[in-house]
């Protein structure tokens, strides 16, 4: 079978891994590569909820909307319905729009939001099983990540928005398996895909990443249903010497596209973020409530805090006088002061009027201390008190991390409070039940439509 | 006026071109620019009317029309309307497909293909006139090619098919021109297009390239649509450390964007392919026509041909056994064998049926001299005969090139033919007469609907 094609005899090249995709079947797929799926698919739900009314959500649908053809696919947490293409476009924008949707650690691609929604929207359409759905997103992810590791880490580093320009690929990959197309179509779908692949990180915090991430799902669609018909492209448009790959990144290597395929599973790699902030802040995120928790703490008697990390997190994190939600979220000031404020971190610690409110109130002296042995997952925080007393928090490896790995019911959990934050009028329930028996479901449409319901609040 | 602005002190960004966008108006524009402007579209009806039957445009349209919104705008050729947005990709690919449409010499863009479907059907939807259709032409040109200047040559050497990703900033900026953006909204168009900038030189040849191309047009068009809505994005898409030019190309220069801005107009270098050959081709093209025309000369009477041109000319065409209708465009042993056969070099003469026929009846034996002080416009030519005697021919400046362009006969003679070859069943001259009088048009929806009309023949 496909799935055993041994790492150091497969052809580095876009026929590999299309014969790969063409070939799979169900029984090929470990059963925790399967749970992976619905858990993937699960968090997807749950940020697609939560930012589904954002304004660049609602200006695309508004704009684009003249340019759908008849409805025959569901808008997350929206109660509209739009045809497959721009449902593909409109789902992944908000999956991804807060940042806080999945991450393939080894790539920083976000790989659920580009692939999955291109999937869901097809597999209502056309009325395909759950079983297809879910084979076909995992190889969607797959083929996303393999993308992703083979241009790694020249190509974000360059300036490309990773999650768009690999997520393409796996959309394509993906809807090729939902189709059925063959391995010989399936390189054609990766060829349409590898003409679309584009997205900057110069856009990230801005609506313009949205789109993107939405042509990514929207166009990886369309990419293999034109390959369906024959719509066909370069032989070898990946790791040709003029391939993607190569015109894409300075030092790619595309063994990487390959090696492993069918025993190591990209998806088993996953992580999902338990709070919406760079990753880098969620040592600090777990330091900053675990000492919120401890008896007779008061963060009106903090005198100053002191952390001890990567130099990335100094870096990147160390931003006393941020003025914005979404600025915030890279603030270790402010998410200290926040949770220990309100003691949670939720998509409402990060708004703009959570930043004002720490504002006014005062942030925390923080003083950072670089260690470059330290893992980035991992943080010492020292709370000095003016009473001369101290707190110290080590976080090893924080929520969320590979080595701490959100919990079914942390997801779930996770579901349900971004369900609430939307005021979501769907069946939170049913929905994630859905998801989790999703190998059973006759018809994938049902699932799309558990999530359709109209969430009740403007954006946040 | 933005016109007016002084290339030493414009500063090589985004918000430059923006405004001069914005700002420019129709007196702004030379004579002699405006006229280019109504050339190019007359070669873009010729070469659309071409390739609108090709079998890349007919999956395309069959693929992409379930997600199409209301018709509302009038496909090339073809008899059918669609929404503004997939009419724009349409004639995108059907004017760029045999790679017979306009090339701005120093990028090798063909600036109007990506540009001119995108305003063509927002004019038509939306009912603009046609001397706004024009003056957001020209500016869409315009804005594609200084792109492609600051890219040069880098980006198309890395391997990115120019005319795909550098069109979509003319789309966008040309569409923001018809909807009347100010600056900071052109800004924002310029933002959405640059994350969408994709397409591949690996792809050229396959189905896959027209994608690029069509996409260019549709989502430029879509840009300037969402920055009308406040679909805002980064402040420095273009020329920021991490803008377009610099994730795009080795070494950029931002300074070209700007340089020589309202005095310097890149439409006015822009050429037109005589005949459907790669450029290098056509002094040969020209000498083969003019020695089939003289007295007594008998092709089956040749014994041998003696080219001395631009090293170029070898490396590119040199191209003996060539097989497919494709591959002809580039092999000098087809294109003498064909024209001497026929006497002309029209879309027929580069065709599979004709390349059989140059197969099966014997091509010239050619032996090239490199002369790297020649220009690439330039050849000469000499045929050897088998009684001992010689035709020799000069071609100083081939036609269509820089030196020796078409004229406007030449361009209307063009449209003449490529609708007799695709057999439309409309009315050329009053098409003719509908671009040479655009700016009096009070609604450029009328020139589209001339262009409507279906064509007779399927592909040739």
């Amino acid at each position: 079978m496909a799935g055993a094609v041994p790492p150091h005899e497969a052809d580095p090249g876009t026929a590999t891994l299309a014969a790969f995709a063409a070939g799979l079947r169900w029984e090929d797929i470990p059963r925790q590569v399967r749970h992976e799926g619905k858990r993937a698919l699960l968090n997807m739900f749950a940020t697609a909820l939560a930012g589904c009314r954002e304004p660049a959500v609602d200006k695309a649908v508004a704009v684009m909307s003249p340019f759908s053809g008849a409805p025959a696919a569901s808008l997350i947490g929206r109660g509209e319905r739009r045809d497959a293409a721009l449902t593909a476009f409109v789902n992944a924008m908000a999956a991804n729009i807060h940042d806080f949707d999945d991450t393939h650690p080894p790539t920083i691609i976000h790989p659920t939001a580009p692939v999955a929604p291109a999937l869901i929207a097809l597999a209502e359409t056309e009325g395909r099983s759950g079983v297809d759905l879910l084979r076909a997103m995992i190889i969607g992810a797959e083929i996303a990540c393999r993308v992703g590791n083979a241009v790694s880490p020249g190509h974000y580093a360059r300036g490309w928005h990773i999650t768009a320009t690999c997520g393409v690929f796996g959309a394509a990959g993906g809807t090729g398996v939902l189709l059925g197309l063959n391995a010989e179509q399936q390189v054609w779908a990766l060829g349409n895909a590898a003409v679309q692949a584009a997205g900057l990180v110069e856009a990230l915090g801005t609506m313009s990443k949205s789109i993107g991430v939405g042509n990514a799902a929207r166009n990886g669609l369309l990419s293999a249903l034109l390959a369906r018909e024959g719509f066909s492209g370069p032989a070898e448009p990946l790791a040709g010497a003029r391939g993607y790959l190569a015109v894409a990144c300075d030092a790619p290597e595309p063994g990487r596209l390959v090696a492993g395929l069918g025993s190591d599973w990209e998806l088993a790699r996953n992580t999902y973020k338990p709070y919406p902030v760079g990753v880098v802040l969620n040592p600090v995120v777990d330091a900053s409530l675990e000492i919120a928790g401890r008896p007779g703490f008061r963060a009106d008697a903090v005198a100053s805090v002191e952390l001890t990390g990567h130099p990335l997190l100094r870096q990147r994190t160390d931003r006393a006088g941020v003025r914005t939600g979404r600025e915030s979220q890279v603030s270790a000031q402010h998410a200290i002061a926040i949770v220990w404020r309100r003691g949670q971190a939720g998509l409402d610690e990060f708004s703009d009027a959570a930043v004002a409110e720490t504002m006014n109130a005062g942030r925390p002296v923080v003083r950072f201390n670089d260690d470059p042995a330290r893992d980035i997952a991992s943080v010492a925080m020292t709370v000095r008190m003016r009473d001369g007393s101290e707190h110290r928090a080590e976080i090893a490896a924080a929520r969320g991390t590979e080595g701490n790995p959100m919990s079914d019911g942390d997801l779930e959990r996770k579901l349900v409070a971004l369900a609430g934050h939307s005021g979501f009028t769907g069946d939170v329930a049913a929905l994630a039940d859905a998801v989790w028996s999703l190998d059973q479901l006759p018809d994938a449409g049902a699932l799309a439509r558990l999530a359709a319901p109209a969430t009740r609040n403007p954006a946040q």
